[in-house]
């Protein structure tokens, strides 16, 4: 079976370091990727640079960031102005979110959930992109607790009328466990049989990797990663790192999952991005080193 | 469904450490995690003290330990003067080991495979303890590589000759990916219905709560953990923590297994074994804390 990686190293992944990333790095970054074999990339976000200096160079990314046919680089926004810079900026998908939790969702956007899901559809109406929509906290909040799945039913209703690309349920913060992913994705899919469904998920409670099998399970194929492990949300409490991009893709192909990734590419990469990041990061195939790997008694 | 933890952390856990606890401290963590409501503890191992000096107290841990109706105390020994010190030591349970690895059984006990089958069929010969009978590197070895599930059935095979209270499958330097153990558990449970299968996994790569769902998925509900997720085999690279306890629990619960334990009084717990350590653990809850948590807003 045919798993899809999704790298948002740049973009999830960045958004919370202190020491921000040169953009010369991230285009050898990204060029490393791709050597990798990784195919789809949410580079960027498209938000002020006031709230999120890591991503004050978006534009000037997507710019001098070389395109090919069979690479896919999305950016997010939060708003028109956002929306406004990515088509100019030539993003090949669009991606939008909003939170299913008010309190996150007024952090996270200055929104409610109405209005944000509001925006979300009034962009799809007329975008002529590839809109993926990303589901911030569907499975739970820091603020407000975890959800029932029955919760987001009525949600995706009203984002289907509108053909996404893709939704993506994403576990902001680490809370969902894999019965509830697995249960929740099964659900999805059976009502929805033709929605691509993405997971976008956190390892913050050491469930990261069961919750990529729970969510095959659940009929999903497409899953975010963080080269490294890094990653997190700034108005979030806890949300510590994405998963690892080099131990998902470790584990799925040792399973016999096809990602058509090298994973010693990854991990080369990744002790490259540790060194740039000056701290240790929360992989652990960059440090134990593949199953593979025979030592010398 | 009822899953059993048997908590190692005050023999695997301690035994790559280089502050070691004092038997005081020892004694009031074990109280502390019974009072969690932790039923089974491998309690220590009776090794020399010149290879493992971590556990030279193990005699008089035993001595020492308040002894209850409910719960078992285990003692892990590699040679006859092991035995005849866990025996006299009143152990509950006497669990004996070897490796599927010729490489790693020489480094761990300093004999070939053989012997230690040999030894450990001899024991339970005779034993009017329950001997749990542990296989080291089940699933891979550092130095030879990952198995096939096939080399473990002849040894599984002798050993259900002699009656063991159990046969623990340990992936001892976390190389088993959750299809192996989901396949290996469920042809060894049918196989052999009546076997008490345990695990005894590590999450060096990452994969150790998916490991543990794929074991519940092939049969499994006995599972070894050491709080904080700490541990390792002194003889083996890459060795590191074992599946973290209130990480583990913290998982189950939430899905709906019941494991009987108090995940605040393991937090507790754990926070307390980092403060003696004087070093940050692997555990992942102690520091997000539960999806039950509500921060304010």
């Amino acid at each position: 079976m045919k798993i899809t990686i999704n790298e948002v190293v740049t973009r999830d992944g960045f958004q919370l370091e202190n020491k921000i990333p040169s953009i010369a790095y991230k285009l050898n970054l990204i060029n490393d990727l791709i050597d990798a074999g990784i195919k789809k990339f949410e580079l960027t976000s498209f938000v002020h640079p006031k709230y999120v200096p890591q991503m004050a160079d978006a534009d000037e990314l997507l710019e001098k960031v070389q395109r090919r046919s069979d690479v896919t680089f999305s950016g997010l926004a939060l708003n028109e102005k956002g929306v406004e810079r990515a088509r100019k900026a030539k993003v090949d998908e669009l991606n939008l979110v909003f939170s299913i939790s008010e309190t996150h969702n007024r952090k996270n956007a200055n929104k409610t959930v109405f209005e944000s899901m509001d925006f979300v559809k009034k962009i799809m109406k007329d975008e002529s992109l590839p809109v993926n929509v990303a589901i911030s906290t569907a499975f739970g909040c820091p603020f407000e607790g975890l959800y029932k799945m029955e919760q987001l039913f009525p949600v995706i209703e009203s984002m289907m009328e509108y053909n996404p690309n893709s939704i993506v349920l994403a576990d902001t913060t680490g809370m969902a466990d894999p019965r509830q992913v697995e249960e929740t994705c099964y659900s999805i899919k059976s009502k929805w049989p033709s929605l691509k469904l993405g997971l976008h998920l956190h390892n913050t409670r050491g469930m990261g990797l069961a919750n990529v099998l729970a969510g095959i399970r659940g009929g999903v194929t497409d899953f975010d990663s963080a080269l490294g492990g890094i990653g997190g949300c700034p108005f979030a409490p806890g949300a510590t790192g994405n998963i690892c991009t080099e131990d998902t893709v470790h584990m799925l192909e040792q399973m016999g999952y096809e990602t058509g990734i090298n994973i010693d590419k990854l991990i080369a990469a990744s002790k490259g991005l540790e060194k740039e990041l000056e701290k240790t990061l929360p992989g652990q195939i960059m440090k134990a080193g593949k199953t593979t790997d025979i030592h010398p008694a």
